[in-house]
């Protein structure tokens, strides 16, 4: 019954994966505080005739075992053939627990971080041997410009890096901004305002979860303030995400105190069932990206009627093209659909660009925590945005290309700065020992 | 905000949009009898450099006439560029109304079978500038053979085209059956063994609704006796399609009959909420084609639990990414999936093929009419099955080229014959006079 494959396009003769460290400022989260760097894998699929495909994913030792562990059922390999090269690596990785992306705010699975990072290469390397940009290969871009939002977080004064809470006193504007500490309404107000002054954003989030709920609401109303409809333009719309450490009672108090200003809110609570409880009691959508993040979280979500948002992330979602059928999933049941962020580099920038052009419904702008990074691994330098947004690189491709230098510093970076995995309680806890995670915390 | 393309690929110069009638012999359902010819429509895509794309449709004169109404959206638009070109056909047709398919077996809505016949022939250009097979368009694929399934008729004798009840007394093997009356079970069974030696199938659908459910659920057994376990290489999986013409209770009771020698039950009756009762009553899986036929349709099929199995069909869905997307929601909440037909040519075989290549998720051989048609549009003659499969294409794009001289011969055909719609309750009139088309008769 098989017959040969009588039509073979680029084989994948050499997988490379490259763990980085990427400076981070002191940013608090829900899950404590980053580490001086973040951590990044830059994956290589090189083909047999010397075409490179890219990729960018959360870094992780595990992760980078796991795929070091099945490039030997990647080389030989057409890029065209996604949908075996999927099937080979979930049989490779089995789906058990698949689903479990852990209580932090990053994901800890390993499947779909793997899948994404080959499959966005392969896309990188499609793209560049039949000369279209990675959109194009989605179905064609529906937009020139990707809009993102504001990403603002609680932090200590500090730069970051080998300055760790150190800053660099000859830093202007945004840079000079990006090492401030924001502590309070008018700390993340400033914030704001650098960051919007020097991207352009026309939307706002919050990383909340980090201070009483009070504060992190009066922050909100000071973004209100600021930001609001006497604003030339009209008002920006705002978004707070606790990271699901508020009770269900929280959620519902402060939803409703922010109702009047929020677009929407996300995972104010943690787990399916609850998000379902606060939607009931709230006029103000809720988004996601903690309590459905995979396709086998979906059919509850439904059911419950759990969230009005899905934000997407191809590294969580297994790829490009997953992603575009969680839109279509989206799309059918009448869901919103937006993206999430963890700290990256412009080739996962790149991705998320050319899978926002290509979307139908995106209704939001997209988060990245890309205004935090001051490292690039690309040629030519950072991405650039305008009014919020980035131009949809028009290149065969991903139209990004790796500097092998860069990368060599970053992952010299990774080899001194000795972190193997994001741990933010264990930051924390060399500010503020004994400073514990929860799951659940007001 | 919006930027100009500066790459753009292949342009749309014309739409040429050819109906064909094409000889269908006397074949009895739910709606009636076909037609001495069926129609479908020929839609080719002719780029600025020269470059042709094909697909097919169901023909209907109305179908043809939108189109043609929306031609000056497609010329100057490049190919790659199927998702503007979809919102641009949404736009232009509305979504009113979008989701109701009539009551029919066939499809009656226009917009859906606008983007499939443009999307499909959209990436057969793709294809061919990307020298790839349509199926490494969307993703790869996962095996070089598709199988289908036998598809049996009650019919009466004759041939169809312009012989109609008549038939020719040299055909032989299949040919004769083919033009053979089948009106109780022997015949049935006798149809099904010609079919299955001239074709290979590993599995046999008998499309219902014709007579009483005693008869066809007699006949039903009658293929059990003649493919059951004793056969060599075992029973062959059975499917009945009533086309939604049973009451719930005549589903339940002929259904309960059925269970133990059926693969699944398509449509027994009409309605999502009938089907979701019929499903609870049944350990049979049921599948749908009439019930559950929009993506608008899935959400209340997922909350009721109407149908264990969509048949998809890149005709009724909007093309072949959108079928993926099917698929994709059929996995992410346990349905199975599986492939109607209508009487169509190879040009629509082999789209049909390339989507079933790269599903992930085909549990089920497919429909096809194609051995009922004795015509061909395509250059080389029609396609053969083996063992009941038919061999993915490798050839670039759809992988079959369009024969000028046999386009031109079916047209004059369809200008001959006087066709304009499928009617297939005015042709049972003309043997049946008086005779009804009923939505639930028995």
């Amino acid at each position: 019954m098989t017959l040969p494959n009588t039509r073979t396009g680029p084989c994948i003769r050499e997988v490379r994966i490259t763990p980085i460290a990427i400076v981070d400022p002191p940013l608090l989260n829900a899950a404590g505080l980053h580490a001086p760097y973040a951590l990044r894998t830059i994956v290589e699929l090189v083909t047999e005739d010397g075409i490179s495909g890219i990729s960018e994913i959360p870094g992780n030792v595990a992760t980078n075992d796991a795929l070091a562990s099945a490039t030997h059922l990647l080389t030989g390999r057409d890029v065209f053939q996604q949908n075996t090269i999927r099937q080979v690596l979930t049989e490779h990785f089995g789906t058990e627990n698949a689903a479990q992306r852990g209580l932090t705010p990053w994901d800890q699975r390993k499947l779909v971080h793997i899948f994404s990072a080959v499959e966005v290469a392969c896309l990188d390397i499609v793209g560049k041997v039949t000369n279209r940009p990675v959109v194009d290969l989605l179905g064609g871009k529906l937009r020139d410009q990707v809009p993102f939002s504001a990403y603002l977080f609680y932090k200590y004064e500090g730069a970051g890096g080998e300055l760790g809470f150190g800053s660099d006193p000859a830093a202007q504007g945004w840079s000079a901004a990006r090492q401030a500490a924001a502590l309070d309404p008018a700390g993340i107000v400033a914030q704001a305002q650098a960051m919007c002054a020097e991207f352009g954003f026309q939307s706002i989030k919050l990383k909340g979860g980090v201070f009483d709920p009070s504060d992190e609401v009066a922050a909100m109303f000071a973004l209100r303030d600021a930001f609001g409809p006497d604003r030339p333009g009209g008002a920006l719309p705002l978004r707070i995400d606790p990271n699901a450490l508020w009770t269900v009672e929280t959620a519902i108090r402060y939803g409703r105190q922010l109702e009047p200003i929020l677009e929407y809110l996300e995972d104010p609570v943690r787990g399916q069932a609850n998000m379902a409880t606060v939607r009931k009691a709230l006029k103000t959508p809720l988004a996601t990206n903690m309590c459905t993040t995979s396709f086998d979280d979906i059919p509850a979500s439904i059911a419950l009627g759990s969230e009005d948002i899905i934000l997407s992330d191809h590294h969580f979602w297994g790829g490009l093209r997953a992603s575009m059928t969680l839109a279509g999933i989206c799309d059918t049941f009448g869901r919103g659909l937006s993206m999430h962020s963890n700290s990256h580099l412009g080739i996962s920038l790149a991705a998320m660009v050319h899978l926002g052009a290509a979307l139908p419904n995106l209704t939001y702008a997209l988060d990245t925590h890309y205004p935090w990074q001051s490292d690039e691994v690309i040629k030519g330098g950072r991405f650039r945005f305008d009014d919020g947004a980035v131009a949809v690189p028009t290149e065969p491709g991903l139209g990004v290309e790796l500097d092998h230098e860069a990368l060599a510093r970053l992952h010299q970076n990774y080899l001194t700065c000795g972190l193997t995995e994001r741990n933010d309680e264990i930051e924390m806890q060399k500010v503020n020992p004994g400073w514990q995670f929860q799951a659940t915390r007001w």
